[in-house]
């Protein structure tokens, strides 16, 4: 290992990452120290702009460079229907799908009482604040199916009595195989048979 | 996906990491930025430092934030010994095991004609160099055991009549299972048996 501190340092702080350990911030240090000019300082550059300048959005909870983010600010999306998302990636996987004009929510987590996360630490009453005064029809609930998740979505349908309160089927996942699923998938998705 | 340039250039310079895509890359960014301050700026800081410091050892190759690298100047280290590795990876393999305590040098690769990388692509000429002038008694190949390695395994020891030259045991790896082996590693191992 190299005693220089600051490879050191930086091999630890890239261990930090999700999806890199030790061996691969390692390689990925390599990596960076070869490719200096063309990725390592720009790289370097870019996370110190976003660190600067990205904030949550105060409308939605998505990240944004200024006080509103892009989503919300778009004219070309319809207001009346509020997609409800767990965290950011659950907004970024939606927006990949294309299939949602309308505008999001993001609550920043979902109830748990166990690690005393209760509505008012996520961004539930902004919620039902934006519900009234932004004339929404739909509140589309693509919250994880976990137990948290439906747990948070029955609280939220409970407090949204004005509006339709939807949520995403649950069913066979386009490409899946019945003799790979679980009982609890298969069971959802023949509840919910539809004709053809 | 979000719009804000810089988060999305930020995801982009990510996914060109070793060892992460563009879905890891969007999880390690969303990540960065819920740990503003305890990792994402000083990482942004130590890959600038990093970036302006780092350069090539004059001596070996490997790493420094100087002229010279922490291994080459180090009284504490044998002189008589040189160990060539291929790249500063494998340099820093051969360090976590503690095993040997003399210097390194680093090729920068191995020699390969279709690539048109001959010796003076390599630091090769330097070896040379620094066998006659620092009292050098055991150069130590520890390239690795592929084609392009071997060639130039022997490349070198063709060049080196003066010292002697070893490479590293071939054989069953620790904790190695006979049945997972390859045909040519078994023979090797069995070619370089040794009495018990």
């Amino acid at each position: 290992m190299d005693d220089d501190s600051d490879i050191a340092r930086l091999m630890a702080l890239m261990a930090r990452i999700p999806g890199l350990g030790p061996r691969s911030a390692r390689r990925a240090v390599l990596h960076l120290i070869k490719k200096r000019s063309q990725l390592m300082v720009p790289l370097g550059n870019t996370m110190q702009a976003v660190a600067q300048s990205a904030r949550e959005c105060l409308n939605c909870g998505n990240f944004t460079t200024g006080d509103l983010c892009t989503i919300c600010t778009d004219v070309a999306r319809q207001n009346g229907q509020i997609c409800v998302v767990e965290d950011i990636d659950d907004l970024w996987a939606m927006e990949r799908t294309g299939a949602f004009k309308g505008r999001y929510h993001v609550l920043g987590g979902t109830l748990s009482p166990i690690d005393a996360v209760g509505p008012d630490e996520l961004r539930i009453p902004r919620l039902i604040d934006r519900v009234t005064t932004e004339n929404v029809q739909e509140v589309i609930l693509a919250l994880g199916a976990t137990i948290d998740g439906q747990t948070t979505a029955h609280y939220i349908a409970d407090h949204l009595s004005a509006v339709t309160v939807t949520t995403l089927a649950q069913g066979v996942p386009v490409g899946g195989e019945l003799d790979y699923l679980d009982e609890g998938t298969i069971g959802a998705a023949l509840k919910a048979r539809r004709t053809l």
